[in-house]
């Protein structure tokens, strides 16, 4: 057979990609990224730093950067973060340095934002593959909703939340996939989204 | 919660997909069907009519419908055929009755069709989700179309078998995903193909 018939393999994607986790408040992203490290070891996930009290299970380094206002909003007048939000009163955002060492690891990235960061990744980076999460239904959701608000705040937080949550939900339509994140299915949704991240580098480049 | 928060989950993909796999001569497409088959019910399975003398374990209305020449050339004249070709000297193609049973089945279609074929479904259904296998080396290929040509026809065969691969190989840019079908890899080769399905179930609609 001649060379020239050779198929040219570069049309398959195997370049790291850029995934990203993201859907409206109490849907669960924090568990779905949870159950995601510990079923593989194919990802390099993207640290976000973040101005909150740690909850009881988090640990800094692993689920969040913990730093002081004062110092994020330093890192703001540096220009040290590729995207930031200030969201109930605290600030949250990824450091620059996190996103690119990672996209130098070779591994596929996977990071974890709330939908308006989500949105900002995809005007910085649009081969970003962005997953979006979703209840099962309305009911489950204004139930986890309603545990998160009993668990942090008060009333008025959530109104706050349910005002966010319709803003969160037009966005929609920027992101790539979607997927159900089911109460007591958290075992499923991980599978699809392994699936898709399958999937997806088998995509041919266009 | 109000009514107007609700998630409109008709985002989802939930129709029936119609996929179909492909790829140059010789490189296991009815092998990786044949599993596929084996595997899952989930599929509705379009069989082709062939005008060639069936392979020792093909099964007549399974692997195809095996016709003659003369009714094949009658089902053309009656536009009774989604798309056709004329392969080696004989007569290939999908009656239009299989694919609209299928449709209407509800279930994921599958179809298994050469390059040529895969083109003209895409233009008939431009949502179809086109796979194409690869072979995982030059050799590897090579080898396999000796085998079919010593199987099936003479040296004359195998230089229009390769001509044919040649032209096969430029359709590339149609197909939404490419697959390798590496010898002793079948198993990997479709559960590659699940995942991509799987995956384009939770596409968003755009």
């Amino acid at each position: 057979m001649n060379r020239d018939v050779i198929v040219n393999f570069d049309v398959l994607n195997k370049d790291a990609l850029l995934i990203v986790i993201s859907g409206p408040s109490g849907v669960g992203k924090d568990s779905v990224v949870k159950e995601l490290k510990n079923r593989t070891g194919q990802f390099h996930f993207v640290i976000t730093a973040n101005t909150r009290a740690p909850r009881p299970d988090e640990v800094e380094g692993v689920d969040y950067f913990f730093v002081s206002k004062e110092r994020f909003e330093e890192m703001i007048q540096r220009d040290e973060l590729v995207e930031w939000a200030h969201v109930y009163g605290d600030y949250k955002g990824v450091p620059k340095a996190q996103i690119e060492d990672a996209l130098a690891s070779g591994k596929d990235v996977l990071m974890r934002l709330d939908v308006q960061g989500a949105k900002r990744i995809k005007n910085l980076y649009p081969e970003a593959i962005l997953i979006f999460l979703l209840p099962s239904n309305e009911e489950e959701w204004n139930r986890r909703l309603q545990a998160r608000a009993e668990e942090q705040g008060t009333d008025l937080d959530m109104d706050i939340r349910l005002k966010k949550v319709r803003e969160e939900l037009t966005a929609l339509n920027i992101f790539d996939y979607a997927v159900v994140n089911a109460d007591n299915e958290l075992e499923h949704t991980v599978d699809t989204i392994l699936a898709i991240i399958a999937a997806e580098h088998h995509r041919l480049v266009r």
